[in-house]
């Protein structure tokens, strides 16, 4: 093994200086694993990460998603010395220049406390909540696997490269997706581990002694150890992991974390607080920089780093011809996706009902998706286990397996985590556009995948069925209460609850139109029957909530959601048989409702007494029915029971609903 | 190894007859894995489970765990054989009959769908989403190991049995406990897995091809692998794990889902979906019983099952005159919670703070869990390696370790979801009071084992710290949005978000005191000054809000929560120099609040114009504010920033409540 160069480890240490100057200036932040991991980064950066900084989003460059996101000095230290955006136009086109660095986790700047995808190019992904970034590496690594199979090398043809710290390793999250990777064979996913014994709350050997690499090798993976600082050890591991064409890689790499701090170096205290003043002069010295400065960055530096620059250029540009030459529509299509997240979804030859007619909406959605199918083949999913009870299957598709990677269904097993996190990185990734399933009450299984969704602004679609108490036998376990108002309280999710069938194919057209944020279906098991919905005309579903009936001389209004709308319906007939005109507005995306302008949202709800109807939580609902109107729901667990008795007797009939109302006009 | 007994035999497929008839008399239901597991659940419940059926809530009894919730005819079909509960008096104290058998997945029928514990004898945990009952079985073996350090073996000498599926080890929560668990040698806890290859979509070929065992002897596990369908092998199995003493057991016994079923054996479809009329009738002729008659139990099965029941008798009451003589004052305090989960609170000498000084409800509950530590020697718990933020580490006693498992100190290490399922397990196990810590954020990580502490109202206390975008510099992907409001969602789960110091302590012994579920408590991270609440007398917090000032000629209502209160306060104050009165009322705990009477209410909201001022999500607040109030509160993700700034510019500042106060009053 050579020797590494000068050189180079002069750059991992002024990657060294600028983290612990970056989180010395903040006051705040984690230098102890940039510390440590500087000479990984550097050679991930100077020796193999395939990217051109004259264009950042370069959809056949490598990717590198750093899962331990409280190292993020060590991000933004090693993208600034790339000048990965240096041709960008706007702001957060640019690259991180070394004003922004001394910002470090200030209000309004790029180098926020974990690294924030959008605010600065060379950021693939939001990480900090650990487990995360791992995920969304082997999500990267799933959709380069699936477009390289089905568009040939000469298109696509990258690695993926992730930083793992012990944390990572410790969340569930991350052995769910490193079993499916496994088992998967996804051989472009080299993930580097930050073994460095060392958590906040001491060492490792307080809580976490098992056999890290046999656990890995058990999941199918490649394991090697090597040590951390030395260079040259660490690009023979990547080159040894490069050479495993069937198993993805981790790479354990020894370090000692806040390595080069004289007195914190290998001790907890160094992993999330400033060294200090003088201790940060003392680790420059040590590291052989100047202890007076700081942010400095020798031209040698910028020059090492920038070195294969205009080969970098020259292999995005030799893509870009082969891409070109090939003249693939379909691969243009994924080309555009990769630009902005739009789909062409016009060709879509949506499923029709017929009023009257009676089905679930999740039976809808499984039409629809075999719709979707076959005129978006950018699509791509699968359930938690459950495609059979979700529907979710894509039967003109076959299943990405090992050997069959060009299959469009995927298996993700009982890995609701995994699954979400996964989507998370195939969006990031971009080309596809994916979607997972499984019951709603199991949302709170992967609820942490899919805040990251919203915080990115992924339109991940997440397929929800068994979407009330009506789920029936299974019990308390598997009904939903207070999941629907759960999905509502996260930004930039929008959660479309369809009331039947056609309604369904509406969610789903918006879920796929979406482009900046995930979308979740809440489908029924139930049958519901085909409403008439002209009232609501086709912008009824888009704007969030329309009139469905409008009736003279109403004293009411009745609000429901999915299966509560015929529910409402019904109620409302009733009423008239006593003489109560009751309206009926159907609310099947609170949120988008809720974007509005005041005067629709006010023709919709109208002036009069309000009486919601939704099987699930009534908290929340006040903002629709205000203090004197009434909500119709379920405040308890559910029971078991057939879903209608179920349903019934925890008050979802029209006897409540007409007594609700009654009580509220004080009838 | 000698042959099986016949009658052993014949109990196994006794329990395969209920368990089938059950499910095709639901015509709903989970007949593959009773079918595939009933030879194990045959030898644990007759050859190793200690138990008296006299006396199902005997302390130190052997626990066995379901995990596999979907297989509960299993359960039911054994306890009914068992007839533990025979001595009780009420309906949900004596055992399941045979027609509740018949009864299966009705509405109020005990054999619910899925085990609900509560519901009958011997259900010691509610199970169904997977992963969690492994968890919980792991916790019992911790709290069973703590207990047996502390008290001896003569008071405390049990085992914790657990069946269960693959499933439950896709899902990443087992891998979290599965560590832990090897980590800290829990050997007392016995896991078979049923490892049949099928799940809901097909074989576990499709998702799952990992290695399970070594990845648990990667964990530190001893492992084995069996034939599950020979009662003998899975004996001998048993006694060999029973003889490893310092490390968990898996055992993989390979079995057939829908063993006996002449066409469905072997098969998905078998999994989930009753067999069918026919199918039913050939499966009882394969094994041997009647296939005309159903719901049969021999009188052969019933002795042979409850042969030893005298001898389990006298066991229990051995271990009763043990602990009568033994006179150990603490074990009866112990034995006082396992009864009912009610601790002695009165010696805690709770810190007191002065109005005017300012710290951190985190602060505060780390002076109030040093007082609780020497005052409540049941109290247990941890961090998710959050221990030294979360400020939950009680410095009077050490770290349950391997080798000092008298300590009380549990380090959870980085893996929240385990940590919360685990202290279900602890608190289902009785005797002890858990609680665990995490960021507010990471109680998404947990969610769905806070979902079952709530279902199974079990007092599990949840210390959330860093309770809103005063997080600060951490950035969004730590800063809680909607979480408050998404916790005040579950059903029976109390939300404690205290004012200042005095408050925090109110809020802990709320925590202590509650019996019947689960309290989640929110914290600063940044200081507060500690206020005058004379004015809501020491029931305030008690009953989830009062008044905290009524101001003479109030206009206006200020309602506020945890770190608000006092800025409600600064806001009312800055609103009197420009001539608006303004009451200010805290509601640390909405649903709390929400359970006072009427009068109670009104008195304390008031009929004046209402604005709330809350660091997250709004949507919710109009149950207290109405559509003529106004909430002030953050419905985007926050930003990284020093907390006050984020807080400030997020809206979260006297000049925007006082603007937004003098909009709804149309000043």
């Amino acid at each position: 093994m050579s020797t590494t160069p000068a050189i180079s480890q002069l750059t991992a240490n002024t990657i060294r200086g600028l983290a612990i100057d970056g989180v010395q200036a903040a006051n705040s932040g984690h230098p102890g694993m940039p510390l440590g991991m500087a000479d990984v980064a550097t050679v991930i950066y100077t020796r193999y990460l395939r990217y051109d900084p004259t264009c950042p989003d370069w959809f056949d460059r490598d990717r590198f998603v750093l899962s331990a996101g409280h190292g993020s000095m060590l991000l933004y230290a090693v993208l600034h010395l790339t000048g990965i955006g240096r041709d960008g136009r706007t702001h957060a086109e640019k690259p991180i220049d070394i004003d922004e660095l001394k910002q470090f986790r200030q209000w309004g700047a790029r180098c926020a406390g974990h690294p924030e995808h959008g605010e600065a190019p060379g950021i693939e992904t939001t990480t900090g909540p650990l487990g995360q970034g791992f995920c969304n590496a082997v999500g990267m690594a799933l959709a380069e696997t699936h477009l390289r199979a089905r568009f040939g090398a000469h298109q696509m043809d990258h690695w993926t490269y992730g930083i793992c710290s012990d944390g990572d390793l410790m969340e569930g999250i991350s052995g769910e997706a490193a079993s499916l990777a496994g088992h998967l064979g996804l051989a472009r996913c080299i993930i580097l581990w930050d073994d460095n014994g060392i958590t906040i709350d001491g060492t490792t050997e307080v809580a976490f002694t098992e056999d890290v690499l046999a656990r890995f090798v058990a999941y199918g993976w490649h394991v090697q150890r090597v040590d951390g600082h030395n260079q040259e050890a660490v690009a023979a591991a990547i080159d040894a992991a490069r050479a495993v064409t069937d198993k993805p890689s981790l790479i354990a790499c020894k370090t000692t974390i806040g390595y080069g701090s004289p007195n914190k170096a290998g001790k907890s205290a160094v992993h999330g607080a400033p060294l200090g003043v003088d201790e940060v002069k003392l680790t420059k010295t040590a590291l052989g920089l100047d202890p007076e400065r700081s942010f400095v960055v020798p031209d040698s530096v910028y020059a090492h780093v920038r070195l294969k620059d205009a080969g970098r250029k020259a292999e995005r540009q030799a893509w870009q011809a082969r891409v070109q030459a090939a003249q693939d529509d379909a691969f243009g299509r994924v080309l555009a996706n990769a630009e902005d997240k739009s789909l062409d979804i016009s060709q879509i030859a949506w499923p029709a009902y017929a009023v009257g007619t009676k089905t679930s909406t999740r039976k809808a959605s499984q039409a629809a998706l075999q719709a979707i199918c076959s005129a978006v083949p950018e699509v791509i999913g699968g359930s938690a286990d459950l495609a059979e009870s979700n529907l979710t299957h894509m039967k003109a598709s076959g299943a990405f397996q090992r050997a069959t990677p060009t299959g469009r269904n995927l298996n993700f097993g009982i890995r609701e985590h995994a699954m979400a996190s996964m989507c998370n990185g195939i969006s990031l990734h971009g080309g596809l556009r994916p979607y997972n399933a499984t019951f709603l009450i199991f949302h709170d299984y992967h609820r942490p995948a899919v805040r990251l969704s919203a915080l990115m602004r992924q339109p991940v679609v997440y397929v929800y069925t068994h979407d009330s108490v009506w789920v029936g036998e299974d019990g308390p376990t598997h009904q939903p209460i207070e999941t629907l108002q759960a999905l509502r309280l996260i930004p930039n999710l929008e959660t479309f609850r369809p009331c039947d069938a056609n309604e369904a194919n509406e969610a789903w057209r918006e879920a796929l139109t979406r482009t900046d944020g995930p979308v979740a279906l809440a489908f029924t098991r139930q049958d519901l029957p085909v409403l008439d919905r002209s009232n609501g005309g086709p912008d009824g579903l888009r704007r969030g909530g329309y009139v469905l009936t409008e009736t003279p001389n109403a004293t009411v209004t009745l609000i429901a959601t999915g299966s509560e709308v015929w529910l409402a319906a019904d109620a409302a007939a009733t009423l008239a048989t006593e003489g109560i005109a009751a309206r009926v507005v159907n609310l099947p995306c609170l949120e988008r409702f809720d974007k509005q302008d005041a005067a629709y949202r006010s023709s919709v709800l109208g002036a009069l007494p309000r009486v919601s109807v939704e099987a699930g939580s009534t908290r929340g609902w006040e903002r629709y029915v205000g203090l004197d109107g009434a909500s119709v729901g379920i405040d308890r667990f559910g029971a078991s029971g057939p879903g209608k008795t179920v349903s019934e007797n925890l008050g979802l009939n029209v006897p409540n609903i007409v007594a609700t109302v009654k009580q509220v006009l004080g009838a």
